[in-house]
């Protein structure tokens, strides 16, 4: 990173680089009208809560609801006759396969598609559903990447890399033009970094065309693969992230070199602030993004500060999120909320305790969800018996409130899974 | 419904009606720049799954998430000096409520919102954030009406009906206006009807532009209140639709005559449709709509045969769905996939028997949400017991393939909750 690196120093450093503003540019002029132009508009919401003026890109609203298109029709229109007749593979059990295998079909060239074991039928079908022969292999990403590398070579099929690969790069850096044509006067722009892709571009278009500007990556605490390359540090890559997408282990070589050229900082976000801003985007912008694509967001939700009174532009790169996943995550918000509550109460064994009980519910407006009667574990006395409740609230206040009112009623009660 | 009158007939009713052309092409100027003009867009993968051509609308994406806005603009810019100085008061739960608090205080003009009692503190909070003071008063939106107007009398302030006015008709038909100005060739227009506001102005503005253009209303099975109108009949109107902002009792009289002269059908969608309208606009359209919302897309849903080959455009009119309904569509949902079911599987009550049971399904690949133990209400001997199980597979086949491994390993298994 090169905070403290003067104009001419940064200049010189671009030069070396393996993508240029130049490339970026025929890049857009060859995905111009097969790949969407996507909105890129103000959140006066969003703003309003942060302290700062945040700019929405809807990457998200991409034909197979992702950024990938941009490289990936790039890199395929650079074949040869000959590669394109003989066709292409590629590794990816997500937004890659997607966008490789529309734009091949477009374009009329084979393509394979190799998915590690266990990846879900939906998204096999979402890649098949594009014309692209998916085939099974190996049981991590890894294994499937090197199947795939063997697998092409074998069959005189050209590789087509999800992110370390200079037109790649480039196809994603038409973002960065979108974008400050746009809106000119961003302050700045945060992008996702997985490979490296997507910002290596982003931020090569960015800081040739206003190299004031600061362009800010973000990773997600579980694997901050880049961020250990850059600052040379060895934070543990583990764990289940709602952001999937960006949960790389191995960043690019060519794209380590454009991060440390042109990104100013990398950030960390948890996974409550992930989640956060997915369920933000559910809510106030309408709009579905998936974990690693609302990953800009939960940057400037966990570090608003460092965004304070700056006009910010975020990149929602993605939008493929699995139905569950997302259920679960909006119910997730609603008990920090404090609009969904499990209660705990101690009755005594009788008949008519439970209907007391939701009587005093029903009359505060209440809903009840869920009940479990508990006898056997607990330290109340043998007649005791223990009643567990999910209930649906208006608010935090009317959770408190139906808390005193069951108190008020002589019962021992406290809430024990909301936070 | 003049389906079988000829031109000149329905020039005639036309000319007779509360609300024309010119009325919606005036609101058109005093609505610009004030309420987004929402992209209209084809979905191509809607139109391959539906066998017409499909154009959404977005209205869930004016600023407070409905197309509301644009009628309570238009009828707040008619107030006189005096008016406005006086201040307005309405009544809504809803989208009427934010659509007009929001212009009222944009336009300097005191709003009282009255809303029923049980209103989510969340739709209040929404209200109040724009400006406008909240009375929680009465039991049912019947109610909490006659307490606008009653409260409104006495104060001196312009009651803004939420839909049987001229202005605001006028003012949500520009959204016929936009829809033929980005696509003139549709062929058929698909609206929900509570009120009948929507349809009537978009109805109102589509026939006068293109009198061969055909206007479908849509209203939810559960409460067909416009349809009995019209058709004279009288199905029941009750339950707890998803689709809440069209639960209207009591349509408008303006409403009912301009729906009678320029509205060829409607039709109506059940809960399942509704439901399954909200997820597929997730999970293809990465976009929010609320179940009236949904309603329009619900139509062509539950018709298919009724728009085959045409140019429909749809009008996703709001956004505004709580999250936990949200989260439970989209979770029943998965359930009617075969994504998620509950087995019930008969084993006998010794050791190593759930572990066993765990066991297989983690081979399969599939993922347990939930176990019970059911000991006391079982018709098996008492040593047998029964385990329930929520489980999620990649899809129906895969649920299968794990009940016939189940079963092959010698349990009595049965699917007890799938659709």
């Amino acid at each position: 990173m090169h905070v403290d690196s003067d104009e001419r120093d940064r200049a010189t450093a671009a030069a070396a680089q393996p993508v240029g503003l130049a490339d970026i540019e025929k890049a857009a002029l060859v995905v111009k009208g097969a790949v969407v132009e996507t909105d890129c508009d103000p959140s006066r919401t969003l703003s309003a809560m942060l302290g700062c003026e945040i700019w929405l890109k809807f990457e998200n609203l991409q034909f197979t609801a992702s950024f990938k298109e941009r490289g990936a029709l790039n890199r395929l229109s650079a074949l040869t006759p000959e590669e394109r007749a003989a066709g292409i593979i590629a590794m990816s059990a997500g937004n890659h396969a997607q966008g490789v295998a529309y734009h091949a079909s477009r374009l009329g060239i084979p393509a394979t598609i190799v998915v590690p074991h266990g990846t879900p039928f939906v998204k096999m079908e979402n890649t098949r559903r594009h014309g692209a022969e998916v085939i099974v292999e190996g049981t991590t990403l890894e294994e499937a990447a090197a199947c795939a590398r063997e697998h092409g070579a074998r069959r005189g099929l050209t590789f087509i890399h999800p992110y370390d690969d200079p037109l790649i790069i480039a196809g994603q850096g038409t973002i960065g033009l979108e974008m400050l044509k746009a809106v000119p006067d961003l302050d700045t722009i945060v992008v996702p970094i997985g490979g490296g892709g997507l910002i290596s571009g982003i931020a090569t278009a960015a800081k040739a065309i206003k190299p004031g500007i600061e362009v800010i990556g973000v990773q997600a605490r579980l694997y901050p693969s880049m961020y250990n390359r850059i600052r040379g540090s060895e934070l543990p890559m583990r764990g289940d992230t709602l952001a999937e997408g960006i949960a790389v282990k191995a960043p690019g070589k060519l794209t380590e070199a454009l991060v440390r050229a042109h990104v100013d900082d990398i950030l960390l976000v948890s996974e409550l602030e992930i989640e956060r801003a997915v369920a933000l985007l559910i809510e106030i912008e309408k709009t579905v993004a998936e974990g690693a694509g609302a990953a800009g967001l939960a940057a400037v939700l966990g570090h608003p500060q460092r965004f304070r009174g700056r006009k910010v532009g975020i990149v929602l790169c993605g939008g493929n999120i699995d139905s569950r996943l997302l259920a679960s995550v909006l119910t997730r918000e609603l008990a920090r909320a404090g609009r969904l509550a499990e209660l705990c109460i101690d009755i005594s064994d009788r008949p008519g305790q439970l209907a007391r009980m939701a009587t005093l519910v029903g009359e505060s407006g209440a809903n009840i969800i869920e009940v479990v009667h508990q006898r056997v574990f607990t330290d109340l006395p043998a007649k005791g018996t223990q009643l567990r409740m999910v209930i649906e609230t208006r608010d935090r206040a009317h959770l408190d409130e139906l808390l005193a009112s069951i108190r008020a009623a002589g019962f021992e009660a406290e809430i024990i899974s909301n936070r």
